[in-house]
């Protein structure tokens, strides 16, 4: 069996979500939306990456997932995003994991079946495929999407067949 | 006196520069460039976190000041950058610091006079202001001009009349 997080990067809502993965099968273990806290962007970010450190901590996930930014012509909201993203990149990297990356795209094809589900689309199968799963909104479900994909993708990493050092 | 520390983000190199403020004049403490280690991503935006952490364990800075991102057209670019920006901003974060953003045109415009200046002028001018500094390049000359700027305009940050208490 193997944990894994998937995480749905934001500045303002960064969702995300922990299933167990044995074989071809998976579990809900526990999934919410850390929001951003402070005015300043230096303050919000040191709250992103307080709440997703302290999830780590709780959860022990073995692998990890984050969405591919979709890079668009908003200068300013990629910015943001990217600054929201590397906090969501570092966590996993500090507690010793190496992150999957899939395109949106990717992600809703697996879980609806086509590429363009809207985020609706996207929180009913993910709540179909994780029965009793309470989820915590349309962030967290996208977060679970992404750790449903890794877990479909995510290879050796998944099987749990590979024993990973790393420093 | 006040110790200040500018940032200059970058993923493939984030330079630093630290100098000691009091009143109106300033002296050259330290500069370098940290240099990102690693293929993947989260290990290159781990590798800077560490770096950066480590600096400001050594000097033990007391304010903190980042150049603010030019966003251009190209989108990768701006989400790169944006990501090691939330690392160069999230660490003075930790240390409890706040963190003054300068545009590059006014950085440029304190420390050479104008705002159109390349790096070389920008490096020679730095140089001039902070003499016997050995300066580890470009970006940690861009660093020292972004602590320069932060000791012209930081205000109360800077003047060390205010006491700050930081959770």
């Amino acid at each position: 069996m193997v944990r894994v997080i998937g995480i749905d990067p934001g500045l303002r809502n960064l969702g995300w979500g922990v299933i167990d993965v044995a074989g071809s099968r998976f579990r809900h273990v526990a999934n919410g939306v850390c929001r951003s806290e402070g005015a300043a962007l230096p303050d919000r970010l040191l709250s992103l990456h307080s709440q997703l450190t302290e999830i780590f901590r709780q959860w022990l996930p073995e692998a990890a997932a984050v969405e591919q930014t979709f890079v668009n012509k908003d200068g300013a909201g990629t910015l943001k995003l990217g600054q929201a993203r590397g906090i969501a990149m570092l966590v996993p990297a500090q507690a010793g994991l190496s992150v999957g990356e899939y395109a949106p795209n990717r992600i809703k094809k697996t879980v609806v079946g086509v590429g363009h589900a809207d985020k609706k689309q996207v929180l009913h199968m993910v709540q179909m495929q994780l029965p009793g799963a309470q989820i915590a909104g349309p962030d967290a479900a996208d977060a679970l999407a992404i750790a449903i994909c890794h877990a479909h993708y995510g290879g050796a990493e998944i099987s749990g067949r590979v024993l990973k050092v790393r420093a």
